[in-house]
């Protein structure tokens, strides 16, 4: 089992329509086949300063690489990510 | 609904014997309570260079204060965390 995350900062001002839009369009994540227990998350700490985290896990190497290829995944990395994400960080865990 | 976690590396070299002790020594963490789903993690994602995990979360906000201020987390993070661990980033995740 892989628990893939990212957290992330928004370009848009918190609690505009714009990052509502962004949120809900990143649904669409969920429905990808492989993506298990998907997650949109408000990070709260203010030991950094990222904003967001979506969380999802796979069964194993093969549904990630699925996932990472999967046209719904590129479409909304080409199309919503990039353009709209000021700053990331995609952590991968495995039980130790 | 809390999850707290933190990425980190440690100085240690991989494989080392002190960073199984530290590791080992991180399940004190567990038996903090309100402490809930304690986990340790291999960080596994090539696109950061964090080496693990810590993840658990906490029912509310007076929990994790609770866990704050427990002598036994004290102590971890003064006779462990500090001269052990070389860098690392807490997250905070509550639901959206």
């Amino acid at each position: 089992m892989i628990v893939h995350s990212v957290i992330f900062s928004l370009r848009h001002p918190a609690g505009s329509q714009a990052e509502a839009d962004f949120l809900e369009a990143a649904l669409v994540l969920a429905t990808i086949p492989g993506v298990e227990d998907f997650e949109r998350l408000r990070q709260v700490s203010p030991k950094n300063d990222y904003s967001y985290g979506f969380s999802m896990k796979f069964a194993d190497a093969a549904a990630y690489q699925g996932y990472n290829d999967h046209p719904d995944h590129v479409a909304f990395v080409r199309d919503r990510w990039v353009p709209e994400v000021e700053k990331f960080l995609e952590i991968d865990y495995e039980a130790l």
